[in-house]
């Protein structure tokens, strides 16, 4: 059966670059993949990252960010995430809800019973069958992420933003055993090889 | 101390209208009023406001029209509603929470319990002190409604929903001494007249 595995971490930590090892694995062993972004991922979803991502004059508060990012997430899962996985594609996502958890609860600083409450109103019980957080110190993400281009609202915060992510992010694997831990500092050789590690570990598929 | 008033009702029911009314009746005993109109009524909020109108060749899901609408909502609330407020303005609104339970919770079917969650998590208690519930005919809205232009996603709906939307309104009200309900249908002088004895009523201003 199809499963959905998701890449997180913070800004530059690799998830992009994971995603396409992700990616080739699978593809390598007969499967159908289809790839997700969040937040975004369909037309009208990626109308809701423009909102979220773009720089404005009025100042979007930590409430409609939230509520913005989880009407981008039901739009992506009810019409592309769950009927792909019905139809025996496999899905690979660059982000989903831990990034809320982690960027959401952590970093603004959010009650983390309010996000638990509107994902459970609006996803039930839906979750990602494997999880690969890239752990990565802020400033070297951030240093990555800058090397490749402008940055937008979010990654234009400041470094204590990402410290407060992180350690949201930390605590949440701990709690999750669908979660798995991988040092995105490492070589781009070493993060490809713990994520091959990682998949056979964790997926039963004859190679 | 300033209060918050919300005209509510069906599309073409006079809402628009009677906010004018109540503007004037209150600038007229030398009070400070600011309108809105939900959702929108901030540059950011009006973009999402944009999403939800707009007829997209992907179908938006209900639970992302939900929360696009609260998004909108809680910025609004945020950032000009409360802060008036507090300053003594007194704000009159085209539309706000009530719409959502009845358009989301009545005329889409979404379950009541999951939009109290949300209202609850991101608004808290925060409600108008008085709401003017315009009822009309379905039919009778949409005809007015048509008459002045082009009908929007929502407004396209058939109507079986906006008569789902009105059964849930005249519930809603009846459970809450803060809503007054008039009838829309009645000629132009008579909804103002309505309006203005109801102002008498329940505001206690010297004139
Ligand atoms: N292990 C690594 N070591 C050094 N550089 C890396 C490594 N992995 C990725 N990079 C480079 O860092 C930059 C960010 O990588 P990538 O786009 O994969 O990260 P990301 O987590 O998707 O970032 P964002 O959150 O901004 O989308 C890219 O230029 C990429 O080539
Ligand atoms: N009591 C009335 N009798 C007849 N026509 C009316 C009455 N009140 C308003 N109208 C007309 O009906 C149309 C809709 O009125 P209005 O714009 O006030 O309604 P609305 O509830 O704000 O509509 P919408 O939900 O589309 O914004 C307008 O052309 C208005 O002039
Ligand atoms: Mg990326
Ligand atoms: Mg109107």
């Amino acid at each position: 059966m199809s499963q959905f595995i998701v890449i997180e971490g913070l800004e530059g930590a690799g998830k992009s670059t994971v995603q396409r090892h992700v990616v080739a694995w699978l593809e390598a062993r007969g499967l159908t993949v289809m790839t997700t972004r969040e937040p975004g991922g369909t037309p009208l979803a990626e109308k809701m990252r423009a909102l979220v991502k773009e720089v404005h004059d009025e100042p979007l508060t930590m409430e409609a960010e939230l509520l913005l990012m989880y009407a981008a997430r039901v739009q992506l899962v009810k019409t592309r995430i769950q009927p792909s996985l019905a139809a025996g594609t496999w899905v690979v996502g660059d982000r989903h809800d831990l990034s809320s958890q982690a960027y959401q609860g952590g970093g603004r600083g959010l009650d983390r019973h309010l996000i638990d409450q509107i994902k459970l109103a609006v996803l039930g019980n839906f979750a990602p069958d494997l999880t690969l957080y890239l752990d990565i110190d802020p400033a070297l993400g951030l240093q990555r992420a800058r090397a490749r281009g402008e940055l937008d609202r979010i990654e234009l915060e400041q470094l204590d933003f990402f410290e407060r992510t992180r350690a949201r992010y930390l605590e949440l694997v701990q709690a999750d055993p669908r979660i798995v831990q991988l040092d995105g500092s490492q070589s781009p050789e070493r993060v490809r090889a713990d994520v091959i590690h990682c998949l056979e570990q964790h997926l039963c598929i004859p190679g």
